[in-house]
Formats: C-alpha cells, sequence, structure tokens
C-alpha cells in the first residue's frame, strides 16, 4: 500500500480580492458565544487555515500614511473561525485545554508584503503617542523567512512569524465578566483606578460596539444579530482565552494551551505577524500581513482543573493560557540593551510603574539609534516590530521599576555599539530617508 | 624577556570575619559625589575589588527566617568603591562614558552559599505581598558555577551571575534632582500621580537617612559627616547613574556604559548575585552573596553627547546606561510561558498597567508551578532568583498590557510541560519540602 | 502609486506527475558547462524553483524499502538549472563569487512528506555498510516545520531545510580536472593511496556514465549529446563549485559564497533535504524531498580573487565556497555527545583516521540508543537525518582522531540521558516498531 | 543551627614554583592501573583539584618560541591524580560508570595566562606540519571570563574551559591491549593499516617509554618502578577510558560518564586549556595552561553493562565515555563557515577521507582569514584554539567527504565577511603582527 502525504487540510481560505466582509467562510471581528463554527476539525489533523490581515485589507502597499491614519478600527481583528475541534467525535468541553501546535505560518503567495504603522493621535496613538502624534507607515517586503523595508533601509531580518491574534471564544459567562469589567473602567476608572494619565490618549477600553460588528454566519437580518453584536466583545485586548495578546515569542514551532470555554473550543485567530517587537508600541506595530497558518489541535481532558489555578478566587473563569516556546526562533548573540526607570519625561517620579518605565526606555533606545542616521519615526517603527526584547528587569527597588529593551546588533547593516569616535557623522553618516507620512 | 601574567591588580578586600562598617577600605551605602575614592584604577587595567553581601552579613546559612524578617534596610546595600578612573593620567570627567568590561564574578573561597528571601510585609513585602506576607528564606549552595537549594529540591541551575548595583557617583546637582523628585513622591504622590494601590504597601520611596548611614571615609567624626548623611540618597533604586538596577543579564561578559558625571566617575558596585531572575520578585530576591568581582575599565570622552540624548529635555543629566550582552548567558531551548493582563486579583479592570499584568503572570506561574510538589512560596523564591524572563509582550492593546513569564524547563529534574495525564498526584508526587520560615 | 508585492518571480517548476527526464523545463544530472541554462535571472530579484527529490521519484511513501534497494543511481542527482546569473544585464564571469541567499524552502503542496533510506550492499552501501548490509526505510510526514516518521516513533524535529547539492557549473578545465583526478583514483588508488578498504564496498568513485544521463537541453538527438555525456561529471561528491556537498547547515537563512567557473555563473541545484544529521551516514540519509526553494543572487565581482586561495598551488581553480550560517538554524541546550577514536571495529588501531573515528562514534551512538526501544537501523535512520552534530574534536594526539556525535536530547519523547537506575526494561520498555524492509 | 557552606574540599594541590617533578602531591604521565591514588573523594562532594600545564612547565610567558621547538615531549601530560571515588564507603568498582560533573575550571591566581604552539616538524609537528613545519607560539592574556592576545592582535573571545585531559586508569587487561594495538601499528602498520602517508611525519604512535616516566608515588627506587614504567602508556592519544581526548565541548557545566576498569575509578585529569577549536590543529593548541578544577563525582553502579556496548565485539573492554554538554557554553549566531573536500595539495583524489578534507578546509580558512591582515601562523593558531567548529558534513558521497569549519565571526574586532570591495588593501588594511618564533 501507499500513503497519503500529510497534506495540511484546507480549512478556511481567504480571498483578498473581495471584501473582508463578503468571504465565502465569514469572518467575525467580536467575540461572542454564538457566533458558530465555520469548520470543524479532528485533534491529530494538520490544518490550513487563510487570514486576512487585521484590518480587513485598509492599508496598501505604497507611500502614504493616509490609511493609517484615516483606518476604522471598528472593524477589527478581522478573524478566521471559530473552528469546532473535536477527538474522536466528542467536542471539546468547557473545562479542557485546547493544545495548538503553531506549524507553519507565512504570507499568501502574490502577497509577500506587510506593513508597520504608527497611529496618529487622532485615532488612539500608540505607546509613545506624545512623541509621535502623527501617523507614519513602513511596508515590508518579504525574502522568503527575511524582511527588508523601502521606508527603513539598511535592516534586514528573519520573522519569528505568529499570530497576534488566537483564542477560543469565551462563554457567556465569560462574556459577561469581561463587559462589566471594561464597562466598570470605563464609567468609573478616572477615579476609582490607578490610571497612567500620561498614557490615556487613548479610550480606556473599547466597549461592545454594534457599528462594524462582522459575526460571521450570523448576518444582519439574523434574528439574533443585534443581541449579538450588542454584547459582543471587541478584539483589541488579549483575556483569558488568549486573544489579542500579540507575543511574539508565540511563533511558528511553539505549542499554546488555551482554556476552552463553550463546547467545541472555537477556535479563531488572525492577526498574523510577520515580526514583531515585545511591546509592539506603535501599536500597529508588528509586520502585519495577510496569510496562511497551519495548526494542529489536541485536547487535554480537564486540563484547566488539572493545572490552571483563577487569578481572582471569586472568578472560576479568571484562567490564563500557558505555552512552549519554538525550537527555531531566531536566536542572536549580541544585544546592545536600553535601561528605564519610572521618571517620566517631565522629570516626575513615579512608584514601581513597568509601564512608564518602558516607555521611557523605548525613548532611549530611539534616541540613541537615530545617531546613525535614521529619523526618530524610522526607528519607532523598527522597535515595534523587529526582534526586540523588552523585559522587566527589576520591580521591587522603590520608586524605581527598571525595564530594559534588548536590540539585536545584527540586523543592522553598520555597527550600532558605541565606540570611542562617536556615532558616524558628516560624509560617515548614511541618511536613511524617512518611512511613510500621510499624503 | 619573560611577562608578568595578566594578574588582577586586588583593588578592594573585604574582610567576612569584621562587621561590614568596618572593613579597612571602608563601605559605603549612600550615594554622595562627596564620599572619597577608595582606590584609583587605570583605564585598561582589569581589577579585583570584593563586595560583602547587600545585607552587610544580617543573613546566615541556617534554617531560620528570621533574620530576613528582621533586616535592617537602613544599612542596606553595602557598596564598594568609590573607585577613582584615570586614563593615562587624566581622570574621567563629566560628560564621558564609563567602559566597564564585567570580567568575572565569583564568591568568596570559603563562601560558597547565597539566600534569597520574601520580605515580612512589615519590612515592605516583595512585589506579591499581599499573597505572601510572612518573611521567607531559602539558602543556596554552589556547586562552581551551578547551583542548588536544600529549601527547594529538584532545582539546579548556572548563575548569571552580576552585580545588582553598579554605578558611577551622582555630581551634586543629579542628586539634587533624585531628591527633589522622589521627595516630591512621598510628599504627593498619593494624590498628584498614578499610584498602583495595592503595590503601597512599602514606602513610597526611601528619602535620604542619616541613621545607619555609611560614607566611605567620611566617618562620624568628619565636619562634613551630617551634612553629607542628610543629603545622600539611598541606593534602592538604579537611576540614571546605573545603580541599583537589578539587571540580570548584566552577568559575566557583558560591557556597561555608564554616564560620568563627576571627576574621576566614582564607580561603586556591590549586591553581588549568583542569579536573578526578571523582576527579582520577592525583593531580597535574587541569589545573593558576598564575593569578588574582576572589572575593567575604558573611557568614551565625551561619550554622553555622543550618543545619549536626556529623557527630560530640560534636564540634561536624565541620561541612562547602556550595555552589551554576553556571549556567556547561559541559553536555554525549552521554555514554558505563562501570561498575564492587567486585571487584579479581586477582578478590578486596570489600563495598560504593566505592573500589575506582571503581578498576575507571576502569580500564574506560582499556581501552575505549585501543582508539581512545592510549595507557593518555594516557587516564589524560585522565580525570583532563577533565570527566568519577564516580558511586556503588548502594551497598546487597552485596556490590557500582556506580559510573559518564561520558566526555562531544563531546571528541574521532572518534566512541567502540561500532558494529558495532569500533573503527579497519589505516589508520583514527590512533595519537595518547604523553604525556611521564621523561627 | 502602489507597489507590486515582492513575490518571488517563478523561474523553474516542477510537475511531479510527470516522469522526470521529461519535464517542460528540462532536468539534468550531470555537471558540464555545455549544459545550457534553462533560465537567467538578474541579480538582487528572490527567485523561486522547484525540484524533484534527488532520485526523480524513484522512492515511494510505502512500506516496502525494495525501492531503495533497487535505486538506479546511474539516474540521480536530479538538478534544477542551469540559471544563468546577470547583474545590469551583464553576465556573471569566471572569477566572481556568486552570493545566492537562501531564502526558503518547502516542500510542495500536496507532498509534505520525504524519505530516509539505508542502501543495500549491493548498491554501495551507506557508511556503515559492513553493520547495516540490507535496505531500510523511514517515510517522515511533515506537520510545517516539524517532522515525524510512522517508522521511527517517539521523535518529533524541526527541519534544517538545506538543498543538499547547491553549485555552479564547471568549466572545460575544472571538468578535465576533476575526471583526472577521480580516474586516477579509480585506476590506480587502491595501490597508490591510502584507502580506508573496509569502507571500500563502495566504488571509489563515480566516472563519467552516459547510461542515465540527463543533459537538460541537450537531448538524446542533439549533436553533442554523446559527447558531453561522456565528459560530464556524476553529480555524487562535492567539488571545488559547491555541488553535493551535503551541509545541513547550509539552510534556510544563511548565505553561500560560490566560485564562479563559467559566463552566467549557472547555478543548479536539487537533493533538497527537510532535514540532515552531520556525515548523512545512511548515504541516502537526509530527509529527501521533493520541493521548492527561494534564492536571491548577488555578485562579487572578482570576489574568487580577492577572497579565496587554491589549495593547490598548481591549480588555479582549486578553490571553495564558504558561507555564512543562519540564525533561524533550530537551536539546542541539551546534547548527549558520543565518543569515537581510530581503533576499528576489529580492534585494530589506525592513525589519526577520522573516517574511522567517526564510523565509532556513530556505532556508539546506536548501540546506546538502541536500549531505548529502538532497532539499530531505526537509530542509524534517525542519525542520518536529525540534527545531530558531528564533529572533529582532535585530530593531533597520535595514534588517535577523536571525533563526537552530539545528539540533541529534545527530539526524543523520553529521557534519553543515563541515569541509576538504567535504561528502561520489562514494562518501563516501549519498543519503536520497526523501519521499513524490502518486501 | 547554621550549615557549613558548600567550600569544595581542596584535594589536590600545586606548587608552580617547584618542579613538576617534584609535587607534594606526586604527579604522574602514564596510564597505569598500579599508579596508587594521591587522594580519596566520596561522591556528592565537590572537590577542588589543581594541575600544572601539560609540559610541567617547559612554556614561558615571552616572545621567543625556541620553548616550544625544543619541548620535551617524553614528559608530558602531567596530571593529577589518581583520585579513588567512594560512595557510602564502597570504591567504584569494574563496570560502574563514573560521573563527572565539571563544575568550575580556571587559572591558578598569579598565573592568568596560557599558550598555543606550532610543534616544529622536528618535534613531530601539527596536523597542517608542510606548511607551518617551524615552531611558533602565542601568549594569551585572560581577563575573566575572556582571553586575547599580544601575538594575534584584535581578537578576543570567551573561554570553553575544559580538561583537554581527563580520564580514569586503565586494568592491566585494557592497559595490555592498548599497548598490543599500538604496537602493531607502528610494527606493521605502513604496510598492512591505510596510513594517509602525507600525515606521517610523526611517529605512528607513541609506545612506552620509560624515560622521562613519572608514576606518582611509585618512585624510581620503588621494587615494581621499572616494570611500571615499562608496561604504562603514554597520555598522548584518547582512549577507551577517556584520557587527552582534547574535547573543547566538555567545558565547565558539562557532565562526562566515564567507564570504570579498575576498582576506585582512579580518576585523573590534566592539560587544562583555556579554549579550543575543533581540532586543536597546532597540535599543543588549545590555550593550555596551569590552573584548578572544581569536580563531583557519582557513580551509575553497572553502568557499563547497562549503557554501553563494545565497539569491538571480542573486547568487552572496547568502551568510550559519553558527556552531556554544558548550558554555558559560549553562544555565537554569526558563523563564517569554510569547506574542504577529500582532494589533498597536490591535486590528488582520495576516498572519503575525513582526515584531508578536514586537513584542506582548515587550510581554506588559514588563507581566507590571512586577507585581513595576519600572517598564516597567526591564523593557524588562531583556528587551533579559538571556539571554532569542526564539523564531518557528508561523508558518503564518493569519493569526496565533506568538512566544514565554522569560525564565529564576533571574535574579531573587524567585519571578516565578504563584501564587494575585497578585504582591506593598502591604508586600510592592518597589519597584525607577528606571533612568536624561536629566536
Amino acid at each position: 500500500m501507499s500513503y497519503a502525504p500529510n497534506t495540511p487540510i484546507d480549512l478556511i481560505a481567504v480571498d483578498l480580492s473581495r471584501p473582508a466582509a463578503d468571504q465565502a467562510q465569514p469572518l467575525h471581528n467580536r467575540w461572542h458565544p454564538d457566533i458558530p463554527p465555520v469548520a470543524t476539525v479532528a485533534t491529530g489533523v494538520p490544518f490550513r487555515a487563510e487570514a486576512i490581515d487585521w484590518t480587513g485589507g485598509q492599508i496598501a502597499n505604497n507611500d502614504d500614511a493616509s490609511d493609517v491614519r484615516d483606518i476604522d478600527l471598528r472593524r477589527c481583528h478581522h478573524l478566521s473561525g471559530p473552528i469546532r475541534v473535536e477527538e474522536d467525535g466528542v467536542p471539546a468541553a468547557p473545562g479542557d485545554l485546547l493544545v495548538v501546535d503553531i506549524c507553519d505560518i507565512g504570507p499568501l503567495r502574490g502577497h509577500e508584503w506587510g506593513y508597520t504603522g504608527i497611529f496618529d493621535a487622532a485615532n488612539g496613538g500608540g505607546f509613545l503617542c506624545d512623541d509621535f502624534p502623527e501617523a507614519g507607515k513602513a511596508i515590508w517586503d518579504f525574502d522568503g523567512k527575511f524582511t527588508s523595508s523601502r521606508h527603513i533601509p539598511g535592516v534586514r531580518f528573519a520573522g519569528m512569524t505568529h499570530p497576534g491574534l488566537i483564542g477560543t471564544a469565551p462563554s457567556a459567562e465569560l462574556l459577561a465578566e469581561w463587559n462589566r469589567r471594561e464597562g466598570d473602567l470605563v464609567a468609573t476608572g478616572e477615579e476609582r483606578l490607578t490610571l497612567p494619565k500620561h498614557l490615556a490618549t487613548r479610550p480606556l477600553a473599547c466597549l461592545p460596539e454594534p457599528a462594524g460588528a462582522l459575526l460571521g454566519a450570523i448576518k444582519a437580518d439574523h434574528p439574533d444579530h443585534d443581541r449579538i453584536a450588542a454584547e459582543a466583545a471587541r478584539t483589541i485586548p488579549g483575556r483569558e482565552h488568549g486573544g489579542n495578546c500579540d507575543i511574539k515569542n508565540l511563533c511558528v514551532g511553539s505549542r499554546v494551551y488555551l482554556p476552552v470555554f463553550v463546547e467545541g473550543a472555537h477556535l479563531s485567530f488572525g492577526d498574523l505577524h510577520f515580526s514583531q517587537g515585545d511591546g509592539e508600541v506603535t501599536f500597529c506595530g508588528a509586520i502585519e500581513m495577510s496569510g496562511y497558518a497551519v495548526f494542529k489541535a489536541s485536547l487535554i481532558r480537564g486540563g484547566v482543573q488539572k493545572y490552571l489555578t483563577p487569578t481572582c478566587a471569586s472568578k472560576p473563569l479568571s484562567v490564563y493560557p500557558l505555552f512552549e516556546v519554538s525550537p527555531i526562533e531566531p536566536r542572536y548573540t549580541e544585544w546592545l540593551v536600553f535601561e528605564g526607570q519610572s521618571v517620566d519625561a517631565s522629570g516626575a517620579q513615579h512608584y514601581l510603574d513597568a509601564s512608564i518605565s518602558y516607555k521611557m526606555c523605548v525613548r532611549n533606545a530611539i534616541a540613541y539609534l537615530s545617531k546613525f542616521g535614521y529619523t526618530a519615526a524610522q526607528v519607532y517603527l523598527l522597535l515595534s516590530c523587529c526582534p526586540c526584547e523588552g523585559r522587566i528587569s527589576g520591580i521591587v527597588d522603590v520608586p524605581n521599576c527598571c525595564t530594559t529593551l534588548a536590540v539585536p546588533t545584527r540586523i543592522f547593516d553598520q555597527d550600532i555599539r558605541p565606540c570611542r569616535d562617536g556615532p558616524p557623522v558628516g560624509p560617515r553618516l548614511i541618511t536613511r530617508g524617512e518611512c511613510a507620512r500621510p499624503r
């Protein structure tokens, strides 16, 4: 006898020539348990599923960042799925751990490019919105596993390709908890909680928003459509089910353990990243792309109780994913590392604030690297998408939290380490052009 | 002719049989430009300098954590130095970058052990003070480059040995700025700034404190002693000059670039760590030891202006160190990674708060690993000192900041990855004992 | 304006449903300067080229190794190319260095499998022919970047996917030198040279062989066909132009510098490997597959003279390639390492013989790993194709050359390190089945 | 109660101010079961043991290589030990596996330097004796974990510090077998075996040699001295017991499993290397030093039968060590890799000869790197001692064996990769001086 090859089954396809809202297998951009699966898969079977970039095609391969400036965030993220998972014909059950092997991810043939954007302040901005209030964009071309950009010349690196977003569907109970706590934040957050106001140029949270909602097979004329659209959670943050965690290390070759909250697990994914830096600091900050993924699922029955513990004792569903990293992450030996402390740009001292510390750390890195022929915006884009590592190095030394940002020196075509002569000046300085601005 | 060997010159020695306050080359535990150098070194010459553990010998190699509970923090950290640095007879000048190669670090012969402590809530507590209000301790024995503990059996790992604290002296101007901003925090912080109140069981900052001050050669009878003691900054946080940054990657083989603020640079160091995890979460959280270091210094004249940019435009001294990592960091392939989001233990939603997210992340890791025969306190101590990586993975997805904590699986004598059968139970479960508690 | 995506141009396609000898773009299995290019490519342009497995489809995805036993080696390797390389319209010239970036390699869609074979003694056998005279086979299924085999259960690893064979065309002069020296070996080798006779179950070299020759566009009716077929070198060994070097580290992400000997460089490649161990010891020993590659070429004009030196002073063409390794090689921390010395299986002492030493080293590894439930043939196949490292550790300590073989422990689903209890026995021993044998 | 620190016990000390032959704990430079132990150690106890450099102090820290030229090899290697190993008072027994953790290795205080030598042809020469017939020397200074040389400026790297030689004592039976087979080689090797005559400028093997023999506590007046001296094996090659395997990866942090052949195991070691390249090609090729080691032993009772298999079926003692590598090996991302094939410097073709192939590979690397301002002898010395990797990449592609030599690019202070402009010439070329030559 002869065997069939181990070709992944084709589970979900997208057609980039059609609108994101009009795909044969409908996409969704909200989380809700009532969004029906678009496909079913058995454990142990590799499957291929495609996804449109997170904006659903709003960004073009050009030199004009006005599309980033004018993006409609209510339509994001465009997700493929949900996928119902079964083992021996029995669906995944709440309380199981869904194990997903991330076997492969890549761009769609004919679409070997991606983008990194700086969000305009009017659209919420990014992590350093105060410094970079204006929209910007860099287009990245892919050479196999590597990428380079006409907007940030002189750098080239291998992708740590990953799904920025992968998660199971929430149960009605978990969804209600999300809406409760995020609603609380919006309603009373500025007074009740510890808000780093300097960051708050953006909405505190994105509550359910019927406008722009895509609910998969639940179309506008479906009797439940309006109810679901009003209840369904936005996809912006990561949560207990995984979701938009934006972890660069969740890349090809890793294995993630996701809690199951609904029968069948209802796995969805999207927001494919060719590469990302820790923090994804420009917000639209990874190298965003349309692409395909190959996954393989298995189940640990009852795994939530076996392995996980609620972070909030009174909320049994407050359990979070874990994962194993890949042996094929790109590795670097030489890193240049920048430091930040909890003193903000006005010189004010904060208390063990890792967010402010990391902000200052990223600013230090940008200022340094800008001495090598780049504009600050180019470096900001680069640190958002290259494989840099952002670490919480010390978080107990009152009042400062020390964070560090490590940049692999190999990705540059010049030596960026300090030397006696200082950075290149005069004839030695090669100006590295500009990233895209709105026209 | 024959050459002399490249033996590091003996610059600073300590005598562990004498009190920390009574060393031949006096130690200091405050930052002040007027603390005179105890030694001078030329660039390019490797030198050996010893340091007492950060507490100055307050912690014993026993099974009783009462010493950790009763520690006198006003006497910490005990630093060796300042060391005056000269090149060709010309001292380092403000505005230079002092380049320090960290050539070697190890325990003192006859003292091949260290400790990790959980601080008692009464003493400020650690990062997870709410969960671990009581003092605890683990003693670590060193086998060459590796360590293991009778208090946390079943783990063994190589050290990333580093100075938790290394820095130059502040100028009077920089010192004044530290005192201003930290004084502001203490005076008005709770109202003025964004304080994560859940963390605030500790003082907001440690302001100058004459009690317990060690000022090197400036003894109590020195006419300037009281002035300096009243002005000198505490050593708890890292700041512009480096200081107590507690960065595990600043380990043997790395090269750090420190801004110089006073003539001669006045390099001090201490708080030697055999190993530390990112965050150093129990506060006394690295594997703390007495030991020696071998350093080699060089200078980039005018390097601050050449390479650095103030983080606060109006404060030209607000510049921070950077460093290159070592090619001899221990490397691991297999990591198990835990996630945290900005939802606290009560279920309340915070806004892009990396500190809370990392707190939840560490709690998730502790809960998980406790299923493998350990108490939660043992795991808390372990994650504070083993080479785990704490990352800011996504910091723009409102309202959640996703942090991750990666634990190298190889350090355990059992397979800690999830499997179908669940963690060991019944006869398969080996109880891993207890860490030290106060007697 | 909008930009076209950076899609690799489609340069060479193969059709696996047609015979290897009957492809639209004809293949070749001999080296000769007169084989005309099938395509032309400009430097800087990524291009995609497909290749049939090295045997041209002689091996099937089944459980019967008779196809490996009966393979017709005269038809191997089936190469895609030659590709003519031009820069700004000017072809590569002899003396240039052709720089090839290996951007990507993968299986053809619908053919996600490969094979590793043990050659039968009658067909020349492999490195350990004395121990394994009979043909064997393992089929490997690919899950994205990972592979596993029904014939060697309990192992899974990431591929270091690479072209076993990549090279430029020889000039007439270089070809003549190959034929001279290899002819000499066959004619007089047993007497004249130092032949390890224990290895000599195979032909000493494969001289030009018209039978089975594929010469690309030079078909049987071409007036030059017979001449070329009589002169053309076989593709079995690597030589100055690269060729069948079978270097596992020449994988995706690496950059190779190939000497150019003919106008246009005439780059050919094939023998795609999903993975290979150092030595490729079973001969058909990598995980052989059909697949695609994405390359990008550039030129260093006059690079041979700039950088290379003939190994034989009187032969200016005796220059060899060099390459830079990839940052995305899979990395492992834990390796179990076996040793070999220059004492053969009969106990006879040889003189600094690295080949014999490595043979004994591989035998030691096979014997050891066979204690974990595998047959010796399974381990032999595994060590031929998994990412193990074969090193010449010491080659000066007369009379022994010490070689080592390092096996990454992570690829097994069990702990293969020695322990006090010994390897699994009785109920703990899981028998790992059998590899395929001829039916 | 308080605990004693885990200080390694002081087992063996050397005094570099006294002759190697006149140490308080006598050294030995031959292998024989009747050499009595100088110390006993229990399993589980870390112990410190010192060793004199392999020549016993024949090489000086100067710029004159005449000491390398005139070395007396009959007195080498100077070994510390034998150490008798017991567990719970019961000595190790033949058939056990002795497990040795290599906890630490470093230079002796006041002797932080080492040397690499090229052997003169008259003294046997090195691997490339044809190219480098004259003695040479480079002195290396240690800066903590790093080293640099006044004789090869512009390189600096971290050591992979290891015992070039570590092994158990042979039994009388095993010793007899060594003498038999090596005697056979000397007596009849040139005719009987496959001798690469081009390598045979050195003796085929070093048979027992009473002149210069050091037998530990068996002094010249001991009644058994002359018998033992006549029987005892030389220490040049590695053999079944480990011995002079010269494996650079057997470095600090690794764990080696050595077969036990005599009661008590009788562990000896020496030939400490600060660093070594694969192959140790200049013969005296590592960075040789005097120093200390910290080891910890344990036993796998009956481990030989449990895990090992004789390489020669009729010789049950033909079993070899294995080891686990260290997680703290220095790691590099960027490597430049050179290739060799089995065609020698005269252009003659050999048959799957890994030794010749590696010779050509090393020559290619030397020729290439010499273009960057170094003399060939400097590069030869460098490749012998820097952490370069020598691999048997393909050993089945008749008639060529493809070997590769990978050089980490980071160890140089200049970029050594090929570029369009070629290597530095004219004013850009910095001449790197000379290594030491005999005066």
